[in-house]
């Protein structure tokens, strides 16, 4: 345990403060990327950040990197971040707690006057949320070398405006190499878990050491059209069909304690007293244990093909995406244990199934997160909810594992 | 049975001939209501029916009404009837077996110089199908007075066309009175099952006794939207209720010996990694027993509210539409087992779940039908067929059914 005085309530005030820009009426926020508001929040950051004697750079693709030396400069930076910009209609929590965490964090130190052995840096990453330019989550994307710089400052939004362009209009496009963040030693994100098990489990801090690996499959399944007034028994009715292997979805996710979501779904030819020829449905497979997910994979092919055989009509199981398990590193999870332990608080060790900057992070750089719960495990909402509690349960578990991590890490 | 000479060869040859009009190069029909070929189909029909002696008269909305005079004028006639329109990519049977069955009958009648009580009549109805100008059954739904003239001549086709304008633009709108037709004394239709079951157990004749009560739901299902990667365990899961409700539709039909339908399905938000937190989907279920079909209904309802209950999810039953159990005529269906034992052609009760102008007549005119088999039960399609032998079936059992009911029929 550290003695770093970082200050719940403080976080909590700057918290209020960000949210007041782009606030909406029912206590949400819309501050979209690369909006004039987006401008603003990262004005906001930056004061901050300049007030307690931080450096501020920026890159190409406008990731923020707020930095406080170490007393080695040679060492690689611990680093911690999340991102701004929200959803249309998202909450104040979602991705900023990660940043004004971090913020808590450099100001306990620069107020106590610490010093680290490594270097510590605070990323605000560009457009995590995905909701105005797709795709998400493409400043960590671009920095990890996972998109192309060029493609990703030349996409649009809806009403045609383009990244690049919107990023330099409000003034946010610097000079530094995205990629050079691929150097950092360490990466931890906070986050608000936008699920309900910490909450209901009554747990403030979620030690997450994973991601989940993903499959996405497309399901066709043919049968034949009949009249509505016309037998049972001769029937090859996709609905039906379709309709048993939507529900073995959620089945075999049960039975491997994964997750299954079919999510769309589409009838031809759509009419009330016609017998579909034709369902399309989507199925997002994910489980923490990439064998387990290959068993889920021939699972539903097995169902499919004995519902397939049974009811005479076919049923095409084809490979639409995948995202591999991404391990976290097991030297910070470790870190984020001994430091919830530190400060007596109840933990849990969890994956995460949703994306998140540092799920990118974790290909180049040793990463991991700390989850806090939020109300009814509502998030991309306004009603979006946590405790100062919580908020500061989070923070200190990052205040410690930063400050152990940047005074025991190695040279980079 | 009767000593009536129909010809099946004949009548092979007549609806080999009608199926040049409009023929489709995969060897179906496109003749839809109204079109030149419509107006074609019925000169030739008028041709066939003069050169035996018959009159012609066409009322106000097209319906062609072709007249034998009986030996007791103040009878009330004895009807057959059926289509010549057909589907945009129909079949040379569907309908035009009735009608051109109806013209061999009456062929017979006068080769054979047989005189009956009663006059015989039959009648082309006008747009059966519903496929250019909707609703269905126009033709013998405004006979019956179950539609407004005004408004069915109003009617538009998608492109714009109005049926009143298309039936003059033909040649087809006669003067007389469509409710006329309802005072005929009896009403026999000839038609294809459109259904697998008498091909599939061998049985050439199908005695139909009634048409099923339907009834039409519409299903509202609402979760909680989540996201694709979230637990599983407190998902409210919009998909997986409707799922296993779409599934009730299937085993609830299947236990009360009625039919079950989910022709519609929508889904929303409609995105791949997103929990649905809302699914539209309607149901159809049909049954040959009242009482049955609202054992159906409120079997669903339970299952609905069940599944709610499990899933904490709202499941809303909302009644759509019904049309009741139509009966047809004790005396012409014992009629239609008379002539089918007199023929010694194998015969079953059954009734018929899809819609024909019979159910509209059966409203005012004591009604009754008779099925033939069709390959594979496939219908509304170029690849409809029958054998000449089935065609051949289900025309003598009319010719009996219709010379015996003319003779005995007391007066209108």
């Amino acid at each position: 345990m550290s003695n770093l005085p970082v200050s719940g309530a403080r976080l909590w005030d700057s918290l209020m403060e960000m949210a007041k820009i782009d606030a909406t009426p029912k206590g949400g926020n819309n501050r979209q990327t690369l909006t004039d508001g987006d401008g603003q929040a990262r004005a906001l950051l930056r004061r901050w950040a300049e007030a307690i004697g931080c450096s501020v750079a920026v890159d190409r693709v406008g990731n923020m990197v707020i930095r406080r030396e170490g007393r080695d400069p040679s060492r690689a930076p611990v680093a911690m971040g999340s991102h701004l910009d929200t959803q249309p209609s998202g909450g104040r929590f979602d991705g900023v707690l990660g940043v004004l965490a971090g913020l808590e964090v450099l100001r306990a130190l620069h107020e106590s006057g610490t010093e680290t052995e490594a270097p510590i840096v605070l990323v605000n990453w560009t457009n995590e949320e995905g909701a105005r330019f797709s795709p998400p989550m493409m400043g960590s994307g671009v920095a990890m070398g996972l998109f192309e710089e060029a493609e990703i400052l030349a996409k649009q939004d809806p009403a045609g405006a383009v990244f690049g362009e919107e990023l330099r209009r409000i003034g946010w496009q610097g000079d530094a190499d995205p990629a050079a963040l691929q150097s950092l030693g360490a990466y931890f994100e906070l986050h608000i878990e936008q699920g309900p098990t910490l909450e209901a489990e009554n747990i403030p801090v979620g030690i997450v050491d994973r991601a989940l690996a993903q499959l996405w499959l497309d399901i066709t399944v043919t049968g034949e059209e009949a009249h509505g007034g016309s037998a049972m028994a001769p029937r090859r009715d996709a609905m039906m069909g379709a309709a048993q292997l939507v529900q073995a979805v959620e089945e075999i996710a049960l039975a491997e304690g994964g997750r299954g979501t079919v999510g769309r779904l589409t009838v031809q030819p759509d009419s009330r007293n016609v017998v579909p020829s034709r369902v399309w449905f989507s199925v997002d497979f994910r489980h923490g244990e990439p064998a387990a997910l290959a068993r889920m994979d021939a699972a539903l092919r097995q169902r499919a093909a004995d519902i397939a055989a049974r009811r005479r009509i076919g049923i095409d199981v084809a490979h639409f995406w995948d995202f591999p398990l991404t391990p976290f590193s097991e030297d910070l999870v470790a870190a984020l244990q001994r430091a919830a332990e530190g400060r007596n608080l109840r933990s849990k060790r969890m994956p995460t199934g949703i994306g998140h900057d540092a799920v990118y992070l974790a290909r180049r750089v040793p990463t991991a997160m700390i989850f806090v719960p939020c109300e009814g495990g509502v998030s991309h909402n306004e009603a979006e909810n946590i405790t100062p509690e919580w908020a500061e349960a989070g923070l200190v578990v990052l205040a410690d594992a930063v400050l152990a991590t940047a005074n025991s890490i190695r040279e980079g």
